[in-house]
């Protein structure tokens, strides 16, 4: 009496088409060691639509696939390369989630009927079986809504921190800093005394950081931002950056900003520049164009890297994933508290007009599958 | 009777005038643990073209300084900001090179007379003071020319066969790879089997390498570059490159080839790209211009940094460097034997014809300064 229910699937095929669906699938029995999750709160993050949506070109989408609920379109052959490892292959999305625990094996029985949050993929679904070890229980009362983004952003926010101790730097600065992320990542930083110099686009989003204690935050769009990008670099001697946009020249802006402050801390001449290590780390990609650095101020003490969650985390090992992961849990309502502006149902997910709205990654904008909708 | 001598000085003022003199100055007794060494041959690096010319327009380089032998220009206002920290300070220029130790200080009479290769800076001039540290005595019957580029070329090609062997690499990608450095690198890598992929400008450039024992050499103006980098890439294994331009895509061309050579080794698809770390060093600034990144196909695992001999050195610790130092004295005239193709007087550099043909860094091209030819 296995149970059965609908997955959203991605895949494209060796000739570019791309399609999206939801498959009916049977769930499986679980395994002594696995259990079975109704999921209730799947979050849309911008890490997910990587997998989603590929490298699709979004005006060819046409909401239908052979008469089942799904969307069709085409991948342009020039980057079909990028994803030839996926090519063929049916893929489920959803990094993370929330559900409750509807079947249980026999070693992790104590489990059935509990809420608990989730990271393994495959979570836009009715039902998701998996390993107890990939779950956490969530407290007593914590609603689904609350654990389903406990995962990336709480970890990746804790990660810059940890990140930043570890390479000893003592202030960071951050852009898109007004995301669900980068409040986190406020909080941690007021909480554990490290200078945040916060770069954001619009008054509102200041504001909104402001209203939950940022005391630097700039708006990259003023007049006189480059200047303020300096102080504030300056007095607070960041010399780590972490970075979601990605294209354009904003990140070699702050890096330039950075060599700046740390020449001005040398006590005598050097002809190459600072002797401080900058750092900045690309971890998204708001801006798909070109990075463009203009190295002139840069010095040589200098490192531009991409970051990821997952190789942060095996590279921290078990003892920190461990206390950033108890931290998380303990503080699931308040520093870790996510936002939504939006509950969409399994199957808008696949309305074209939903999916180009959740496609766009609005700061402040954060969309929630929840399953039972339809 | 303390000696005295010519010395190239380089200078910016407040209102950004540039000026190169040959000033004479005292050389002063040598401290108990310091030698005087007469200059006899002293290359014009890269490495030694920031300090002596600084931002100026080479466009306004005038042959008069106030009647004595000297160079006068503009450092365009923009550029000040940069060079805040030498601004009215008379720099001496050349980091190293060799002569005869012609008077000592107690501790160390046994040097006078010995033939001495110098790093230190303010090489270019008669005589130069220093700590008897800071020299290396040459082999018997070594002459000047041959152990004047001991330091900077011979330390940073085995510097970054050490960087790719100490951070797990085991292939090798280097840019401008035609250059005196390069020929020693790909001298070392034969020798210690690294594999190494040239990246050169011209036929000729292509030739000299292959003649040397190159067997990866690519033209990056070739019809068809891309794919063959992409397969030399793969076919090495390299993960680390070396680069000397800065400026343009090229840079970003190698990351994208060392992904798809790194996604082609994975057992199995990852939205995130390959695990394997892609690290690109920038060491020079042939192309002064941004540096240009597309990174649609970096994946997340990859740093592009700055590379710089001293602080390496000072991270490699006294082991390593002593080894290498050790490696330069014994292969100083195999290994590690420069070409110059053109020997200048100390005035002649300053002279503006001979100064832009320096200045325009043209790979198999050097000059070497003989304060004894005027």
């Amino acid at each position: 009496m296995s149970l059965a229910g609908r997955e959203l699937r991605s895949m494209i095929d060796q000739d570019g088409t791309f399609i999206l669906t939801l498959d009916e699938v049977e769930v499986g029995d679980p395994a002594g060691d696995e259990i079975v999750v109704r999921v209730e709160a799947a979050p849309i993050n911008p890490s997910d639509l990587g997998l989603l949506l590929g490298p699709v070109d979004m005006a060819t989408l046409t909401p239908h696939v052979n008469g089942r609920v799904g969307l069709m379109g085409r991948v342009p052959h020039e980057r079909l390369a990028g994803v030839a490892g996926r090519v063929g292959r049916s893929m489920p999305v959803g990094n993370e989630g929330a559900g409750t625990v509807v079947a249980a094996g026999r070693d992790v029985a104590h489990l059935t009927g509990c809420r608990v949050g989730v990271i393994g993929g495959g979570m836009y679904a009715d039902y998701r079986r998996l390993k107890a070890r990939d779950v956490i229980p969530l407290p007593a009362g914590v609603q689904a809504r609350d654990g389903a983004s406990m995962f990336v952003n709480p970890l990746t926010a804790l990660g810059f921190v940890e990140t930043a101790r570890s390479e000893g730097h003592k202030a960071i600065v951050h852009t898109a800093a007004a995301s669900n992320l980068g409040q986190m990542l406020q909080k941690i930083c007021l909480a554990d005394g490290v200078p945040l110099v916060n770069i954001v686009r619009s008054p509102q989003q200041a504001e909104l950081l402001r209203a939950i204690g940022a005391t630097h935050v700039l708006n990259s769009k003023d007049e006189g931002f480059t200047d303020r990008l300096r102080e504030a670099i300056a007095e607070t001697g960041a010399t780590i950056a972490f970075d979601a946009i990605g294209g354009g020249t904003l990140g070699g802006q702050i890096v330039e900003a950075m060599e700046r402050a740390a020449v001005g801390r040398l006590s005598e001449y050097n002809r190459y520049g600072s002797t401080e290590v900058k750092q900045l780390y690309i971890y998204g990609g708001l801006d798909t164009g070109p990075t463009i650095m203009n190295r002139a101020g840069f010095g040589f003490q200098w490192s531009i890297s991409g970051w990821l969650l997952f190789p942060f985390l095996q590279k921290a090992g078990a003892e920190v994933t461990g206390r950033m992961r108890d931290r998380v849990v303990a503080e699931l309502t308040t520093t870790f508290a996510s936002n939504y502006t939006r509950v969409i149902g399994l199957a808008e997910a696949l309305d074209p007009a939903v999916l180009r709205a959740y496609e766009r990654k609005g700061t402040g904008e954060k969309f929630l599958i929840d399953p039972g909708r339809d």
